[in-house]
């Protein structure tokens, strides 16, 4: 989609008339708990002092300075500095530091009071003070002259105290700047747990001092020392962020075995697993040397890792040398355990015993939940949210994933209505509060270092306030109308979710003039992970820089093309600014259609989108004979919507791993029309 | 300037037509000192396999590694590994392995020879087989089906021995992740010295575990721990490349004496300096204690930094102290030393016995050249030519840097046009000798993080031409043609330049709709480092958020209408491509005017755009008026020349910190206009 044409759309919905910059726009996200606008506001056009009058830590002390540098950045201007004598002012008052190690039942609420000379933070400790201080940035607004902060009175408390972000280090490997800006994406949106997934059949990605190997044989050079975890654990601390490692077991860890093969239950794998899905290879619940050995890596990784959590994984175990490996049914004879679910119960039993000793919990994804599990342990919901609930009947505390998969590349209003604990829900009292929030996961078979981003990004913002915001802020289009100002501030962080499009398509047409091909990856997104597997052989060491690499999930026009043909449908006759917009559009689509083809015929790499520059004719001739038709109050030819039924089923079929996203909005405008 | 009309333009000049595909395509930059082009290509249609039968260090590997996967990445495809079978092969044979330090008589010479089976590099040693890969990775093209590497016999050598970068990290300091992607770009254009400015008035960079307070008092806690900068002396010779450290002395040593005021000659500074500009504090060159301290200081960085060259600094050294101090005179008297000058030289020669003794040679800036200098030390000079030339006759080594300030903001041409030794020049054979090379220098008042990677880059790729290629290599039209692809091969590489100018303005304007506002940015370009200084007051502290900040320096679009201009002035009145993408895109830039009008009303950080905006449409008029009575073969009306030399020279006044880029363009188009 062209953004000119949009930008017709987008000026009616979202732009600002000059007087309206006196107005708060509550561009907040997630949205506070509560929220009471006053009237005024604190003008950010010369400068501003920062008071710290309570507490006050290096811990504080730093977000504040960042705080205070993005303020200065967005408002262009200096702040006066600390303490000074100021016109305006930044109070943040904290009245006890945390505890150094971030617990589940952090107080992590706040309160922001802003007047026309003050913006107060007031917040129980530091962490707070943080998620205040994130709030205070998005209250930046443009004014007349200058920048604005609006009164507004807000007291704020996240509904969920689990809020988190799984990152698959493991297929592919993640460089720490990376993750250091997802953490602080993640700060943004008062997410509060980074899950670090270490370890998979496709890379140990974790220092062992006490088994160099690990990495040495498992990870392709590619891991993170001791002293790297080390720092990223105290840069999430900083953010208040929780850093909870996994390590995969029983399964899921041929990288474990090609380091010490004598950990196999059977099966030994030949070397890195390139090859994605379930691999057969699993470590040996049946040895007293598996249990030295996990007892001795936990305990190195305890010191490196201070959360109250360690994760075990524990999912996609078939182990099949468990049902022929003589010596393992014998030992599953010996010990009464009748099947594979019951030899890996055994299994966590003892490793949890280790996670004990260390005072540590441990969590593990659905599969650890069987009978006889310690009620101790948190299950890690990803097969659903009846898993989930099932687990709180039976006394476990859990956590959501299920419908927070990134790769599943549904959109952020899908994401964002799936709530972990609907009120509609059957659960008692005591059992809801068993549910202790949800993760976000960005599992790692198709994206590396540069794509990970727009995966990632701006969908979990979305995600992020349905796990902090209360259960009845549910307005999709108006999370919409506030994620693309948050999208824009998570760039200003450093992540590239917006950028790396552009770039990708400069490196795709080998030419810097890729306003057409712009046009055309913006009415396209990526299929979903069990798709583009169906689709493309992909294993670990596939190259990523296909055109469906580039292009984001659900970019940012899909919702403004839906919105706007609902709009238009209200009023087809009207001479309407949607009706405008909408006709430029679909001129900027067709005229694009040439140019690309064009410049796909010199680029092979983009050749393969052929199919669908050639389908896009015909999907904006349909939109433009239906708005026709529409305005006209004219009925169409008998059996020209089965036509453009056809076309649509037809157009939704599998194709360069890439799919429309003007469907639903073209198929609203075929529905509508008369025949 | 809206690429989808300038698309029409470079589809003309640049674009593919898929019989031609079959061609060489000379996208090489640097050119090579020899290239044949034969026929036929190796095709990279499936796969590849790679051999090394020569020297096989880690070094080597490991690049190989990169490179391989680049043309991966390029292509779309796997390798089939080491050593396997395959129908086409790339070979790299290296002679013998280069020593462990770089040296600046390096043999970096190699030769490349493409058949369709087999792409084989030779080279005296890895050096040279490094910069053989990156030729290769820029001989891969678009073939008709699937990615072709040109049948091609190169043989390649520099044309200067010292081919540098320098990057101030001192006024403002960047992550080491900034200078890896730095490397990444300089090793692809063949560049080999990278010039680490490490200590300015405004901090000081390095760690010092001799003098740990430099860092603690002096760096704002952002420095380079010797952990850092011994792996990114490592990262750069993984890369060929060769890394002076620079440590100024006795001026630009304010953050020094924060942390030491013993070591001044008596004004001493009360902090970092936040101010730009020469200083007047300075270290005391007559003090045992300050050899002593440099001594010690300069042993240790010799023991991080195993380069053969350790540059002082030396320039901008006022120190007004030394005319007034007592002590200081008295010492000057006893040593016969008649003025500042002298004293400088007698500091240098002090200095000049640690590194010696080091077994290093000195290199400091041009102030450096006074009477009685040793002639091992090398100048670099960044006051003009002259004072190189003057140096070679005196028998000093020499670097030529004046020509190559990225902040002043020159264009691509005019940087690639500067000879460091044109043949013209009277030196002597011996005195030619002298001349090393020339290096690029990055200064950092006006840039950050964010914004150096456009200052920095593609621009210097074409300097790094001037610098490897034989001297008659200078047709800028054709280096203009190779920029542009070499540009987005450095994006490929992580580099920023492109793609931080869209994320900058989508901040400034507080939404994804750019498409006009980068139209405007896209003629509009940063004044010079001097034109900035003197219309606004920037300090250290500054944000650097600006529209200034944003846009870049030389961006593609300036080349391109100059030369499409000319192309049409050619043959006004014929029907040609040139003259339709003229029009169309004097009609976009036109259409963007009201657009950006509005989002500048609400979004105060682009308020002061409103002038250059508001003087686009004369602009815009003007070249419509003159192309029209060009097509038309009519003339204008008298006085219409001189009313339009007179908007653009208004035109020209500063204003917002930003110049437009089409004014050379337009005044061709309104001189060729008959009155």
């Amino acid at each position: 989609m062209r953004l000119g044409a949009i930008a017709v759309l987008a000026a009616m919905i979202y732009s600002i008339p000059a007087v309206a910059l006196q107005q708060f726009q509550n561009n907040l996200m997630p949205q506070p708990a509560q929220i009471t606008v006053d009237s005024g506001r604190l003008a950010l056009d010369s400068t501003f002092a920062v008071e710290v009058p309570g507490v006050s830590d290096a811990r504080l002390n730093a977000a504040i300075d960042r705080a205070v540098r993005r303020i200065e950045m967005a408002a262009g201007l200096r702040h006066a500095g600390r303490g000074v004598a100021s016109a305006t002012r930044i109070i943040v008052k904290v009245d006890r530091s945390a505890g150094l190690v971030q617990s589940i039942d952090e107080d992590e609420s706040y309160s922001l009071t802003v007047t026309s000379s003050v913006a107060e933070i007031h917040a129980p400790t530091e962490v707070g003070a943080m998620h205040g201080l994130e709030t205070l940035i998005q209250l930046v607004q443009p004014g007349t002259s200058g920048y604005v902060i609006p009164a507004v009175t807000i007291h704020d408390t996240p509904r969920f105290r689990w809020r988190g972000l799984m990152v698959d280090c493991g297929r592919h490997f993640e460089p720490i700047a990376v993750l250091e800006r997802t953490l602080d994406g993640m700060a943004a949106v008062k997410l509060n747990v980074f899950h670090w997934h270490l370890t998979e059949d496709q890379g140990f990605r974790m220092q062992s001092l006490a088994y160099p190997a690990l990495t040495a044989k498992g990870s392709d050079g590619l891991f993170y020392t001791q002293q790297e975890a080390r720092d990223l654990v105290t840069y999430a601390r900083a953010r208040g962020i929780r850093v909870v490692p996994e390590f995969e077991m029983p399964g899921h860890s041929a990288a474990w075995l090609v380091a010490y093969p004598d950990l196999a239950s059977g099966t030994r794998p030949d070397g890195i697993r390139r090859e994605f899905g379930i691999s057969d290879t699993a470590i040996d619940p049946t040895r007293e040397a598996t249990y030295i050995f996990i007892d001795r890596f936990l305990t190195e990784m305890a010191g490196i890792f201070p959360d109250a959590y360690i994760h075990i994984g524990g999912d996609e175990t078939p182990a099949p040398d468990w049902k022929t490996n003589p010596r393992i049914l014998a030992f599953m004879k010996t010990h009464d355990l009748k099947d594979n679910d019951a030899l890996q119960a055994y299994f966590n039993t003892r490793v949890l015993k280790t996670i004990a000793r260390l005072h540590r919990h441990m969590i593990g994804w659905d599969e650890v939940l069987t009978p006889g599990l310690p009620k101790d342990v948190v299950v890690q919901s990803w097969r659903g949210e009846a898993s989930l609930f099932k687990g709180a009947k039976l006394g476990y505390a859990g956590v959501l994933s299920a419908p927070y998969y990134l790769d599943a590349m549904k959109t952020a209003g899908e994401h964002y209505l799936a709530d972990p604990l609907p009120s509609s829900s059957d659960l008692t009292p005591e059992e809801r509060k068993l549910i202790l929030g949800g993760e976000i996961c960005m599992w790692a078979e198709h994206i590396d270092e540069r794509t990970i981003d727009s995966r990632i990004w701006p969908r979990t913002a979305a995600i992020a306030e349905r796990l902090w915001s209360p259960e009845g802020v549910r307005d999709v289009d108006d999370m919409y109308r506030r994620l693309s100002p948050v999208s824009i501030e998570l760039e200003s962080l450093g992540l590239t979710h917006l950028r790396q499009r552009d770039a990708a398509l400069r490196e795709l047409a080998g030419t810097e003039n890729i306003e057409e091909l712009r046009t055309l990856a913006s009415v396209l997104e990526p299929v979903s992970f069990s798709n583009r597997s169906q689709a493309q052989h992909t294993d670990q060491l596939t190259p990523l820089s296909g055109f469906v690499d580039a292009v984001r999930p659900d970019p940012v026009e899909r919702h403004w093309f839906e919105a706007a043909v609902k709009r238009f449908l209200t009023d087809p006759k009207g001479d309407t600014a949607d009706r405008g917009a909408l006709a430029a559009w679909f001129a900027a689509l067709s005229a694009a259609v040439a140019p690309v083809q064009q410049q796909m015929a010199a680029s092979p790499r983009l050749a393969e989108l052929q199919v669908r520059a050639s389908q896009l004719p015909a999907l904006i001739a349909m939109g433009q004979q239906a708005m026709q038709s529409l305005v006209e109050g004219r009925k169409v030819d008998a059996g020209w919507k089965g036509r453009q039924n056809q076309i649509l089923e037809e157009i939704r079929k599998p194709s360069a791993l890439v799919r429309f996203n003007i469907l639903e909005g073209m198929s609203d405008l075929v529905q509508a029309v008369s025949e």
